[in-house]
This record gives C-alpha cells, sequence and structure tokens, in this order.
C-alpha cells in the first residue's frame, strides 16, 4: 500500500455513498461499490468499508455542516436490499500494515465522533435506520447516531461479531459506546459481544441496544416521523444558506513538501522530522458577515484549519517514518488576533462563525489525537497567538527563542494568549488544554488569563508556565538539533505508548476511553498471532478454516 | 519458567526486605538478594527487583494491616549505600514470556495500590527516603507513597528511563501516576520520561516529582520527622494488638486441584475451565470482639478471602491455560450472612473487624482484574449471599438453575443480598457492583436494596436483572456446556481486550487508568518487535548494543 492516500474528495467523485437532501432532512444511503476499494486484492462486498469509503463519509459530515446548515435529520441507511453493513472489510485488514490498520481505525473513530458532535454543537442529528443485517463496524456506526431504529422483520439483526468471529475487538468505539452510551447492563454486554449471530427485534430493544423496535410495515413512517422530530428540534431562526468548500490549493513536492495557500509542510527524513509552517493572514479580518460569507472558504480561519487538517492527516497515514511534526509559524500575531476575533465574537450569533470556531475544535483534537512527536517551536518573526497559540499546548512540548539573535531583525518571539484559549477549544478530555496543563497547580490558568491580550516574550511565558524550554542564540541550534536527534532515535512504540498516557491526564470521557483504551487493546491484538499470524483469524477469515489459537491467557 | 509460582510467604523467608518496628513508625528496607531471583538466568543487582521480590513486599504490606495494627507510618527505603531501586530486573522481563511479563506487571501494580489503600483507610501512611538512585520501578515505588523525600547530595534522583533506554513504558502506574496523582505538567512530564539519567534535587521538587529536598545532612532527621507526623495523624484509639496471619491449609493435586479449608479448585483441561468451589461456614459467626480475636486468622471471613485471594494468584499465574473460572458455592445462606453481618455491624468500630472488610474489597478487585472469563453458576444448595453474591456482580456472565431438578434435594437456589452489596466494596472504577451493573437503569439499584435479606430465587432474581441467565433442568445441562465450550474456543487475547472494557464502564479513578489504559498500551509494546524482537531493546539491554527499531509510527 504505497500510493498516496488523499483525503480530499467532492460528491461528484463519490463511489459509496449517496445523500438526498429535502430541506431539514437528509437521507444518506450506503451502498459501497465493492469494486471501488482504495487498494487492491479486495472486494467491498456487503456494504463493507475500506479506508476510502470512510474518507467520503467525512467528507459528507463535514459538508453537511458548512454546505447545508438548514439540515437537522440525517437519516443514515443502506442502499442495498438485504444487508445494512458488514461493517470494515476484514480481507483489507487482513493485507494491511499494523501501521495502516491502525490508522484507519484512528481516522474512522475521528469520524463517529463527528455525527455525535455534529448533534450536540450544530444540532445535526443522525439517525440510523437499519433494514438488514447490521455488523461489527456497520453497528459502530449506528452507534454513533442520536438515534436507532431496527425493524422487526424477522432477520435485521444488530452484532459485534468480532471476537467470536474475527478474534479482534470491535474497536471503532463499539465497546465503549455499548457500555458508556447505550450503558447497556455488562453480562448483556458479554453475551451480546460474544454471538456471532447478533440480537433482533425486542430483545435488541430491551438489552438497550437500539431505540426503537418498528414493524416493517410501519418501518417507513417511524423514520420519517423521527427524522421530522429530531429536524424540528433545535435548528435556530438564522440564514442558514451554505457555504461551498472549495478545493484546497495544494501542491506535492518530489521531497515529500506539501505546500497549500496558508500551510507549508517541509519532510527532512534523515531526521525524521515534517516541519509545519503557518502564515499568519495577509489579508485584513472580514469586516461583517457579510464580507465573512462572501469569502466563504478562503477566508483565512477557515482555509487554514481545513489546510492543516489536510496535512495532519497526509502525515499520518502517509508519512509513516516521520516521528517528530514540529510546529512554526510566520506572521503579524495582531492579524491573526483580528481574524480569530471576528469568529469568536460572531460564534454566537451566526452558524458560518459558529462552525468555523467548532471546526478549529475538532482540528486541535485530531493532532492531539497524532501519534507522532509534537513540538513547538517559538521563534521571532512567529505569530503563536490565540487560536495558533492552542497548537502549542497541544504540543508534547515547546521550546522559545529569548533574546537577540544575530542578523535576526524579525519581530522578538512571542505567544499571545486570547479567548481562544480559555474555553471554545476543549480537549477530548472536555478541559481546556490549559486547565489539562496546569491540573497540579490551577491558579496558574488564572495567572495566564490575566495575561490575556498582549504579547508575552521568553521571560514571561516561561514564568508562566507557557513554554517548556527557552533558549538564547547560544544554545537555540544546538538544543533544538539534540533534542531532534534524541527524539528520532527513541522506539515509536514507546513513544506511542507514553504520549498516550501523558496528553490526556485528568477527567476520562467517552472520547478518551475510546482513544486512550478501547484503542490500546484493539493495537495489542492486532499484533498478536491469534489475530494477524499466518494460522489467526484475520488471515484465514473467508477460507473456510477457523484460525488456530495460542490458548494462553495473559 | 514452569516451576509453580508460590504467593504464600512469612518473614522467615524473606530473602529481599528486612523490616523494623518501632511502635508506630516502621522501617521498611529494600535490600534485594542478588542471587535470589525467583527463576535462573538474571542477577537481581542494584536492588532490582522480579516477582519474587514483590512477593514479599505484598506479604508485608498484608501483614502490616493485621499483625501490626499499630503502625502509622511506613519508611520505605534502601538497605544498599549508593541506590534506592533500579526497578524490574531487566534481564528478567527479556527472558519472560509475554503472559509472565503482563501478569507480573499486574500484581505489582495491585501491590503498589495496596499502600495507598493502606494509608486512606487504616492510616498506615508510606513514605519514601531516597537516597541513590530511584529508576523505573524504583520510582514507582515511590509514586505509590504518601509522600517522597528526595536527598540533594548531588547525585540522588528519580528518574523514569523506560522509554530512552528500553523502549517500553514505565508501566507499573508511572505515567499515570505521574500525571493523575502528582500532576505534574504534562511538558515536563514528557521531558522526564524521556532523560535516562532522571532528576536531581531543586529540580524535582520544582516539578513536582517529589514533595520534599532535603540536605544531605539533615535526611534522617526530616525522614524521622514526617514519619512522627505522619504516624500521629491518623489512628484512631482502639485496641491495637494484631493477629498473626497463619500459614494457609493448603494442598496441591496431580491434576493441579488445590484444596484449601473453604475453597476447591477443581481444573478440567479440556475444557480449559478452573471451578472455584466456596464452602460456606460449618462453625457460628463470632459472638463478640473477644471471640473473633481469638479466632484470628481462621475466623471463616478472613480464612475464606485469603484463600481465595491465594487461588485466584495461582490461576493467573500458573495456569496460562485456564480460561474460564467458573464460582461456585455450597452451604448455608444464612450462616454466611451471620459471619459476614458480624464483620459488617464491627467494622466501625473495630480494626480487625475493619481490616478483614477492606481485604474483601481489596480480593473482590482482585477477581474483577483477572483476565479470565469469570462466570457465576448458582446451583441448587448454594449460599452467593452478602460477600459471596459479591462474586456473582464480579463475573462477566451468571447462570441459575430454576425449579425442581430431579433426585436433588438441596435447597432451591437463591441469591441473597446484605448491606455487602451496596457500599462497603467498591470495584476500581468506585462504583458498587451493582451500581456498575445497573448504570443504564438505577432504578434497578434500589429495587435491589428493597429486596435485601431474603432468599431470591430464580425468576426473581431474573426480574431484578441479578443474574444473565436461568435454565430449568431441561436446558441446564446442555446450556452450560456449549457455554463453557464456545468460550473455550475464542481467541484468549480477544476476550481479555473485551473483558477489559466491558467490565469497567462509568467513571475512571487512577486504578481504572493503570489497569485499563496504560497497562493496555504496556501490553502492545512489550509485543513489539522494537522492545522484544531479538534486536529489540529489552533484548539487547546489557549487551552493549542498542536497540534496532523499526522506525514507523503506527
Amino acid at each position: 500500500m504505497t500510493k498516496r492516500i488523499d483525503f480530499q474528495t467532492d460528491p461528484t467523485r463519490y463511489r459509496h455513498w449517496r445523500v438526498a437532501y429535502d430541506g431539514a432532512v437528509a437521507t444518506l444511503f450506503m451502498d459501497v461499490d465493492e469494486n471501488g476499494g482504495l487498494f487492491d486484492g479486495y472486494q467491498l462486498k456487503l456494504n463493507s468499508y475500506d479506508l476510502g469509503v470512510d474518507i467520503e463519509l467525512a467528507d459528507i459530515v463535514q459538508r453537511m455542516r458548512f454546505e447545508h446548515p438548514e439540515v437537522g435529520a440525517v437519516v443514515l441507511r443502506s442502499g442495498k436490499d438485504r444487508v445494512f453493513c458488514a461493517g470494515a472489510n476484514i480481507r483489507m485488514l487482513g493485507l494491511s500494515t499494523h501501521a495502516h490498520k491502525v490508522n484507519f481505525c484512528k481516522f474512522t473513530n475521528e469520524t463517529r465522533n463527528t455525527f455525535e458532535a455534529a448533534g450536540v454543537e450544530s444540532g445535526q442529528h443522525y439517525i440510523c435506520a437499519i433494514k438488514g443485517s447490521c455488523a461489527g463496524g456497520g453497528y459502530e456506526l449506528a452507534l454513533a447516531c442520536d438515534h436507532i431504529i431496527l425493524t422487526d422483520d424477522g432477520s435485521s439483526s444488530v452484532a459485534l461479531p468480532e471476537v467470536p468471529l474475527l478474534a479482534v475487538l470491535p474497536g471503532t468505539g463499539g465497546l465503549t459506546r455499548v457500555t458508556d452510551k447505550r450503558k447497556v447492563r455488562r453480562d448483556l454486554a458479554d453475551v451480546f459481544c460474544s454471538t456471532e449471530e447478533g440480537v433482533r427485534g425486542k430483545r435488541a430493544l430491551d438489552w438497550r441496544l437500539v431505540d426503537e423496535v418498528v414493524a416493517n410495515s410501519k418501518f417507513e413512517a417511524a423514520v420519517a416521523e423521527r427524522a421530522r422530530e429530531f429536524a424540528g428540534k433545535s435548528k435556530p431562526v438564522e440564514d442558514l444558506s451554505g457555504i461551498a468548500l472549495t478545493p484546497l490549493l495544494r501542491a506535492f513536492g518530489e521531497d515529500g513538501s506539501v505546500r497549500y495557500s496558508t500551510v507549508e509542510v517541509h519532510i527532512e527524513r534523515a531526521n525524521r522530522l515534517a516541519t509545519i509552517v503557518i502564515s499568519g493572514p495577509e489579508e485584513p479580518a472580514p469586516k461583517s458577515l457579510a464580507n465573512l460569507r462572501a469569502e466563504g472558504a478562503s477566508t483565512w480561519m477557515l482555509r487554514l484549519a481545513r489546510e492543516l487538517d489536510d496535512a495532519i492527516l497526509h502525515l499520518r497515514l502517509n508519512e509513516l517514518e516521520i516521528g517528530v511534526i514540529a510546529f512554526k509559524s510566520h506572521g503579524v500575531a495582531e492579524n491573526v488576533i483580528a481574524h480569530e476575533r471576528f469568529v469568536r465574537d460572531h460564534a454566537g450569533g451566526d452558524w458560518l462563525a459558529r462552525e468555523i470556531q467548532l471546526y478549529w475544535k475538532r482540528v486541535l483534537k485530531r493532532i492531539d489525537l497524532t501519534s507522532r512527536s509534537l513540538v513547538g517551536l517559538i521563534e521571532n518573526g512567529s505569530c503563536f497567538a490565540g487560536v495558533l497559540a492552542e497548537i502549542l499546548f497541544a504540543c508534547d512540548r515547546t521550546y522559545m527563542m529569548s533574546g537577540e539573535f544575530e542578523g535576526d531583525n524579525r519581530a522578538t518571539a512571542a505567544i499571545t494568549l486570547t479567548d481562544s484559549n480559555f474555553g471554545p477549544h476543549p480537549m477530548s478530555n472536555d478541559l481546556t488544554r490549559l486547565k489539562t496543563r496546569f491540573l497540579g497547580d490551577p491558579g496558574k490558568v488564572e495567572a495566564a488569563a490575566r495575561a490575556k491580550g498582549r504579547p508575552l516574550e521568553a521571560d514571561e511565558a516561561s514564568k508562566l508556565g507557557l513554554v517548556t524550554f527557552v533558549f538564547d542564540e547560544v544554545d537555540w541550534g544546538d538544543e533544538i538539533r539534540i533534542f531532534l536527534e534524541e527524539r528520532a532515535s527513541f522506539s515509536p512504540d514507546a513513544m506511542t505508548g507514553m504520549e498516550a498516557n501523558l496528553r490526556f491526564p485528568g477527567p476520562e470521557t467517552m472520547e478518551t476511553r475510546i482513544f486512550g483504551r478501547l484503542t490500546a487493546w484493539q493495537n495489542w491484538i492486532f499484533q498478536r498471532p491469534n489475530a494477524v499470524g499466518e494460522s489467526g483469524a484475520l488471515k484465514r477469515y473467508g477460507s473456510g478454516v477457523r484460525g488456530e489459537y495460542d490458548m494462553r491467557r495473559v
């Protein structure tokens, strides 16, 4: 699997999904083209999916929020007759590298989370209407919806057959949502998750696996009614005509570099280093909502978010040997602040400003969850203010220039905090990054808040606890070099495990449990011979021969 | 590593620890005998430890609570000159099977947790007095203490060098306690955990890694003063003469069975099944505290707890191919209730009754955390009442006999709930097992509470949601057989991952994070070639040649 995986798509290119818009209700048909797999070697039978199917789905969910803000209910259903969805394609999993499996699961998890976020944040509620068999990743799609309707036709069922059938976990949030979201009793969950054929009809309702079981003859009416109800729930009265998410401007270089309009990615293979350089805005901030609307996808805040998101996904899936991502910026902090202030000030009353702010929340979470060492380099001439400073607080550590650097006439390095650092962008643990940072010393959050609005140079930033290290001209080059060399020499697995544990202290949420606990167990199992060995269940699937297991418990 | 690992020991047999008792202060010297490893092939240099060292430590902590209730402060220090503790022995880890590594870590984690429990529950506070190098598992011992004092002699340091040195995690609670207990700022934690040589002196204090840094000349005085302070804190005025934890009565059979006085373990290898049969008490409950004191370790509630604890540990470490543990009981429920009521009624005012109750909390947690499928079989003649019923709620699922069974004249199967099921034995998530069970339907906890005190036969127990399945004579035998056969055929790894996710819904605590998240990542890393492959860091350690890593991130 060496071709470049592209996370950019648009409706004209979809092969696996159709969307029908009807006022406040959208219907999303999953109709996977079995010959449309992202790679060779497998067919996407029975509405099973691979990363390509999920990239389209992520695009749909994203466009729903920007291009179709009028939608209040999204009905997710199958475009095929007898099957809802058979889950992730097993042959694809059997053929994939460990890294691809893990990254595939992470991306699908992030996409499932956007279903729930769309409901809570934007009143776009996902309703799952199940006819036919809904198994594994198929049921995990359902679990991510706000409401699940199952037809009672004597055969349609929900199932998580991974454990008995494939010797792996329902790893796209399945186990966690069964216990934490749907609160299925743990012994019933045990039975459900070890029953290949799943659960039908009234039992599915009694066990809390679905919200509604409807006779087949009344199914369509019930789905339509529920969609109307959800759609009518929560849409504020606003100007709800969407904007177009136009294609990203993007160019790939021979050396692996990527150039967007506001983001550049530089690759230094010897150091296993990618540097993401963010350019501050050159154009003034929008002056009015009409202005913002006219700028649409080209407004700096939205453009940067989309480009950064794409860059991160590209590095995750296509640049596996890159161990460290360094963030730099250059530009004028005041301009950054003007742009983000406009968005923040209007997020309460304007859907587009709000969606831009909410998208930043998702992009920052995507950074938090990126399994590479993240370092912020705060150099002279940088513009880490507000939402850009938030990227620093997502990093594992940060280095800041202090004092005069010979021949460097750029503005002295500074960080500027704004209201963006104190609320609108919580992490997966539901705390702001600064609250998470200062769990041991909450007074420091208040001290940081008092310093809002003015450029904080190295000494002050360090005293406030906002940066890890401060170096002057004498040490800066060497210290960064030593750090990068050292980091590049560590075992990537140990770094992944360490970062997964250190980045999310404090409270747990369903999201942190999915990414921290469920994912870790799935990754472990994805390594075990019982699943992926030559006689393992994933390799043997479809061969008619059962997996052979080493029966020792650990 | 095929010899039987024995979890029973006593002070006359210790090879690695010395304890000095002085009124309310005990001093615990770690002085590992480098030739006293549990297995051949490694030397326990520099106060490094293996499971054998930890078995002694667990025994000390346990005896401290029963034999030395007068102790209020335990000073943990090194019996060697220049080193505090170098952590888990690396060569031992390199030689161990995956299963042994994982079980070793789990047991050491459980033992570390008992340090903290002793402080919170029984006012026995562990104080760590560090001179010399305190690294890896050594610092994890310190982290589990209530207070850490580090001498400032220019060389003594604390360190978690696992990631840079060994390509594994500080997996005995290290990462979690750094973030959650000590609340070290995450970027400083990142620096600390990737710095082989650790942190000394004032920086260790500034970074919250220790509670106190003391000049070397004042170290002994400071330790003594802190011990007095902690010892004076919280001891209630009671009769504080301990009881002796006399040797368990125990016999191993050729077929793997184990026979204790109140517990029998039967092994059916074909089904990979161990059945633990608990006998209810035949003797009457103690009539007075004097009575209880006279019975000492032989009182049924304490005897059973110790035997059950030993049986579980034995199965975990010595019977790796056993996939399912079934719990059965036989006896008279009223007798169980009389014994546990006596303990519960006196737990408020009498230290021994309280320690017995608290020990049950630990034993039940040990069951929760046992990585085997747990099934409760509630047959006629059983006595699952109160604390024994709690074992059922720790199971993944339960089966109960219903109606007449031909030729079976034992009392009809019933469960009796008591106050023991509604408070004194919380799980690691800090909820009772019934609250955890009914997260989706809290009203059922109240309904169960209303049914306290009377025997609940199958129909009622099922209606109250207390059991998973109820079968009559016609189906009982087949259903159990099919379940056991099916369970025995599943991949043990998938079962482990599934159970780790389904057993602990609801809130997270430091404990659930250690066992659910940190452990999962460590297990994953313990499988990765970068750690355990032929060129991995664990295998190469001490050879002078660095580990070679596959640099792809996942």
